[in-house]
């Protein structure tokens, strides 16, 4: 594709914010990040402090921040560029230019085991040995890959994707252009066990679990059904791998959860909270909207909207890294005090010696 | 069902410390939360601080604390009522008289591939795809979703329910009446490798594992075989979604994983431990009967029965919340040292020159 | 298998470090842990504190640290022993000659599903229900076990080794003598989505993940691609279970990952890099060679090589055993510097009663 295809493709003339290197228009063969780009490639510049790059890539078109001087040492080079206020948002609207990941064709592979009474939408692709159980409902779309296992009465929305071996059990409800990824499970039973004399007694789950529309679910990461009521993720909320939430977690919608984060049973999220890798959000705790916590944080409790809070048990981040700092002093610290208690104590005996001659 | 026979079925005359609403007798057609209840819904209060919620409630049925305000309240409001002591407990109860999860019929799908010389017990179920290698015993009423593996001279004792792809390794004891939720991978080759001068090398796993009767594991969770000897869940035992168990570890009864535990290698635990989520125990630890480690925790060395830990490295959860409570004040800590530090050389000035004038 | 038979198989006669009992030749019937082992037993002893299980063991056969107080001892207890610096590492190079993994024979199940374009080495094993999409190509003694999914485009080296129920996507290249554990994910789309006014945008991932040779991958544990350029783990690299690695991680040679590990985006290690469980490694993070995280660190920056690390954040384990020796002596400390503060105070009124009188 050529460079001019590009801006053509990406309607770069109705946003005003950009502006276009005016006399090269190279072809475009692949994508790469800046550092090893090569003739032929599309690249991106985050920001101003990745500047030197501009120096050194070999990349043939670049997406810039708008910094005149970016700009300019583009031009120098001969490379094409398009500047933008987000060149990474750009770089993603562009990529599916380029590259599509694989997607089965529609169709149902006659190994596929599909109950009698599996409503099946339009153009629907169903993969080898999937198997799907009475009453599931699948939209217009829907792409399931091979080894897919659904429960019954299951919805399955337009366009969404069940990639191999997930599992999705009974009556889970997953909305439109929804990604569930390899090896995930969604809607099995929650963790419902009662205390009584004779040992733990279970506490049967019947509720269900519920996706809205656009949410994606990493690999192997596993969503509960409660035992009332139900565990449900918000709009366009996305799930790293190997993430946990808990039954009865509610989610609202554009939530980011990162790697092994795990959030247990009645935990609740505003909209557009953004939990690091490895989180771990207690029971019944209630986050407010646009919240962001850093790696490995403990949430419990109620935390206000737009907090940005760290360490376990969380604190606000700069009470957090002020604190963190100084944990490494604390033997420097502990030996100053005992210090400090000897000179008083000298002090105190000096005085008294003063007063008593 | 009508309330009437819920307390039959519950057998309630038999328990001497419950108390039953006299006269009505309402149909009971769901379960739900107190929160979201509505006429027809049997709901239950865990305790006192719940108790507007009895004011509130759509509920035609509710299973109360032995409270008398609370139990006149809901005769004023015409709600039929049970009191017990542990209305969870009573809840867990009643559950499976209104609601099942999903379980196939017995019966061996045509597309399972099932070894000649497998034994499979009365009543047992084999889903559709599942792979069973030789050597295998499966007890009566066994129930193996679809897309299960089960490697060579596994062992599963009866009315034990694998779910749909979870792994079993070779010569894997899993007890009876146990459930494996989905993508669960049990007995698989511990992690163990072993430095030399070439690089890490190998420990082959000889051992086996063994889950004894009514353990219950989470979806995605891994329990692994050790290199010699057994790794061993006791009877009761319930663990959450993805939690990791090493070679050679070792449970009593009744003890709960909550998500994303990790139990390195050799770790032994005593009966009735509770591991919130996250916690990780390291290497050889051996934590004694009835301990409690909040989320998160990390635990080492030896822990006394009855402890309650907190933190990582964990201590007792007294002084951990002590702790941790002052942590955030560390920077004004630091701030008045140096006040005091300064105040103090004053003061040996002062002194000095009163001496010496 | 002889004892005299054992010292052959191990070549013992070619490393001079070696000590050899002389006058017994005990038959081997099994391995054991040295605490349970019987007669016919084959045991070891790591060093010289477990230098007591000598007089109490019953195995038949030790391996012994170059000790002359455990060798004297064994022989006095007619127990056959060989002595070595490691014997952990000998004892790993004994186990296959007496236990071998199952491991099932060369050959393709007719339900396997493979594309005619699939190239397909000498001496695979493909396993019940397997699905193999085009342009894959299996090295010589591949073995697919039952159920595995592998996406279109990818290479799996010779000899490599892939359980049931993991699935490998689209373009991934897994090198030669790898094991992919059951359940494991390899190369699955990155977790990248752009903040945009309408919610997250997608951004693809076009690039790759490559295994290099003798990598394995624990269960459940996933490995993702990136948007571009590769993910890429070092030759004889080990995850343990349920670790996560994001897109454009990089690791050296011979790297170790206990359970739950996890890697955000773009983290390279060096070589020989060993990290405990459930240590996290934040964004971009560069870990130098022979650099070792203690379990549930939280690495973030850059880490000089032959760094020992602990805490999160991380710190030198030297001054985080320090800090975390005090951190319980908090709430003291704090008292102490409440009560210096008054002692201060009064001294500093005295010494002005002083001055003025």
């Amino acid at each position: 594709m050529k460079f001019s295809d590009l801006l053509q493709e990406l309607n770069i003339h109705e946003h005003h914010s950009l502006s276009i290197a005016p006399d090269c228009d190279p072809e475009i063969l692949e994508l790469a990040a800046v550092k090893t780009a090569r003739a032929g490639t599309l690249s991106y510049i985050e920001g101003v402090k990745f500047a030197s790059e501009v120096d050194r890539t070999q990349a043939s078109v670049l997406i810039l921040p708008p910094n005149p001087t970016l700009q300019q040492k583009a031009t120098d080079r001969h490379i094409a560029w398009i500047s933008t206020p987000d060149p990474k948002l750009l770089f993603a609207r562009a990529v599916p230019l380029f590259y599509r990941p694989y997607h089965p064709a529609a169709g149902i592979h006659p190994t596929a085991i599909i109950h009698p009474s599996v409503q099946i939408g339009n153009e629907v692709s169903i993969g080898a040995y999937a198997v799907i159980h009475e009453d599931v409902v699948l939209g217009d779309g829907a792409c399931i890959y091979p080894h897919v296992v659904i429960y019954p009465a299951v919805r399955i929305g337009d366009h969404t994707i069940l990639h191999a071996n997930c599992t999705i059990h009974e009556r889970t409800q997953i909305g439109a252009d929804c990604v569930i990824h390899s090896g995930a499970v969604i809607g099995a039973e929650g963790f419902g066990f009662v205390p009584a004399p004779e040992g733990w007694v279970k506490l049967e789950q019947s509720g269900i679990t519920v996706l809205e529309d656009r949410v994606e679910v990493g690999c192997n990461s596993t969503i509960d059904r409660p035992a009332v009521g139900e565990t449900r993720i918000g709009y366009n909320t996305k799930l790293d791998n190997l993430v946990h939430v808990g039954h009865n977690g509610q989610t609202g919608e554009n939530c980011v959860m990162a790697a092994q984060v795990g959030l247990a049973g009645g935990v609740q999220l505003g909209n557009w909270v953004i939990l690091g890798g490895q989180v771990g959000v207690a029971n019944q705790a209630q986050i407010g909207d646009r919240t962001q916590a850093g790696a490995k944080a403990g949430l419990h409790g109620t935390i206000e909207p737009n907090s940005i809070m760290m360490g376990n048990p969380a604190s606000p981040y700069k009470v957090f890294l002020k604190s963190s700092a100084i944990y490494n002093r604390l033997p420097e610290m502990h030996q100053t005090l005992r210090k400090l208690q000897q000179q008083v104590e000298a002090l105190q005996e000096q005085i008294r010696a003063m007063e008593e001659g």
